[in-house]
């Protein structure tokens, strides 16, 4: 309990000490953020996916976290096996999910049809800015690397993707391996953390992710599209290394693990705002919102 | 601590324990709720708003957290006042906002330009069923009455409205009493709960929030369309009372404080469901995705 003695020696302390600084705000962090703050995506890792009407959505995969689903994807992607195909389901407050409606199509040579799980990894080597605070998701939460958003089991020393919005996963059926690739899908709603660990995630949108979320809303159960004519045709999906110069979109992420991310998760936690009258005081893993940007050149 | 003699016993007891129950899934929680666990709608907290092309969304106010607001948003209403105004934001993974774009369109007789913030209220009353587990925006969490998501401070005895997907709220500027309730935007993304208690939720979206959440987003700061041509026209705003019997939709939802609404927060963090390989164990406040649903006649 505090006595009045002990009281009072705060008030006195508490008006000899200067005024507290304020906090930074967001833009401020951003700003301020060195050129080595900053890791650009490599265009071996990004898939262009154009759909009809000309809507351009760029999704960087995640080799470090899924290896063999990426690699299946890539194969997928250049062999041109989703051009033509389309987005199928679009499911407010979920997912938008896009691939072989007709599940039929047969895959290109050395592609797989099924693959094992891909739901987490070893912690080890990820290079870290953790999120402070728990949830009951999981003991522990950070970014990692080129802003990948991850939970944590330090007891176990494992690290796994987590549903934050624009996050890309793998469609499945009920058995833990029957995904190829060839469906996949984009958060576009409340995150759905239950997922996590379900599902393999393989990557984000990092831009053009209002190309699918702004889509209607399909009408059928799981928001699948009632009709053939509903479906948004894929034009193309490209690597892209496999695009011209010209036609790639040099995108460069906040790096996880330096003092400039950190200085972000603080002022998500804290915005010094002034439109901000509550301090939130903490920020969920998701609402760290990482800045993409395009490379200045 | 426990001791080898407590460590055996409970071997024995757990040996002897028949196999767990499986757990019901959310369907079954649903479709087993009795009458009595699910709660009106009443007319008067309803707000119809017919969007240009006939949308309609319907949002149910919330009298009990925001009494004065909600007042005043009813005299706006009632007086036709929201009637050839606007959408004129649409942030992607953030907010739909509507209301006057020119800030200038003179208030009715009786309705107020500010009022306080009504970010928080007194606990007692409230009919809850908890969420467990907290997180860093609040130390508990629950469901409140018609299915209000709330978060909690139990020390303090309060209780406030929490920022989850389709939650309603009332711009305001920097000052904490700028807003009239002539500035209404609806959460679309990630929840934001970094603003509670920094603005006066007032309802939620319970019906067509997919007319709001598919519109195309706005291309200026903060999801603003760049040009009044691209803004949706509100063609009419109502209450439920204001309107022809057949004209109303009759919608109930489940009840908080119900055996049946502790079942479907259970279920949702257990996930009984056959896709389920790892369950969550752990829902989040939002994720709980309440039904609401036609009142069969």
């Amino acid at each position: 309990m505090k006595t009045p003695f002990a009281l009072c020696l705060a008030a006195i302390l508490a008006a000899a000490a200067p005024a507290a600084a304020p906090g930074r705000t967001i833009a401020e962090v951003v700003d301020a953020a060195p050129a080595d703050a900053w890791v650009a995506f490599d265009q071996s890792d990004l898939v262009y996916l154009t759909l009809a009407g000309g809507g351009r959505v760029v999704i960087a995969l995640a080799p470090g976290f899924a290896p063999a689903m990426v690699a299946n994807i890539k194969r997928l992607v250049s062999a041109g096996w989703f051009d033509g195909l389309s987005v199928n389901r679009v499911q407010d407050n979920y997912v938008v999910q896009w691939g072989d409606a007709s599940e039929a199509k047969p895959l290109p040579p050395g592609a797989l049809a099924k693959l094992a799980p891909e739901w987490e990894r070893s912690s080890k080597g990820l290079a870290l800015t953790r999120v402070p605070g728990g949830d009951g998701y999981a003991p522990a939460h950070a970014y990692a690397g080129a802003a990948w958003p991850v939970a944590l089991d330090p007891a176990r020393g494992r690290a796994w993707l987590a549903h934050c919005y624009a996050m890309v996963g793998v469609g499945r059926g009920d058995a833990p391996d029957s995904g190829s690739g060839g469906e996949l899908y984009a958060v576009i709603g409340a995150t759905p953390r239950n997922l996590d660990r379900n599902v393999t995630l393989v990557g984000r949108v990092v831009d053009g992710i209002e190309r699918l979320s702004a889509l209607p809303r399909g009408t059928l159960a799981l928001g699948f599209y009632a009709t053939p004519g509903e479906r948004v045709p894929i034009v193309s999906a490209r690597l892209g290394t496999g695009l011209a110069p010209g036609e790639r979109l040099a995108l460069e992420t906040l790096r996880a693990g330096t003092p400039s991310f950190a200085a972000l998760v603080k002022a998500r936690a804290d915005r010094a705002e002034s439109f901000f009258v509550t301090s939130p005081r903490h920020v969920d893993l998701c609402n760290v919102r990482v800045p993409v940007r395009p490379i200045a050149r």
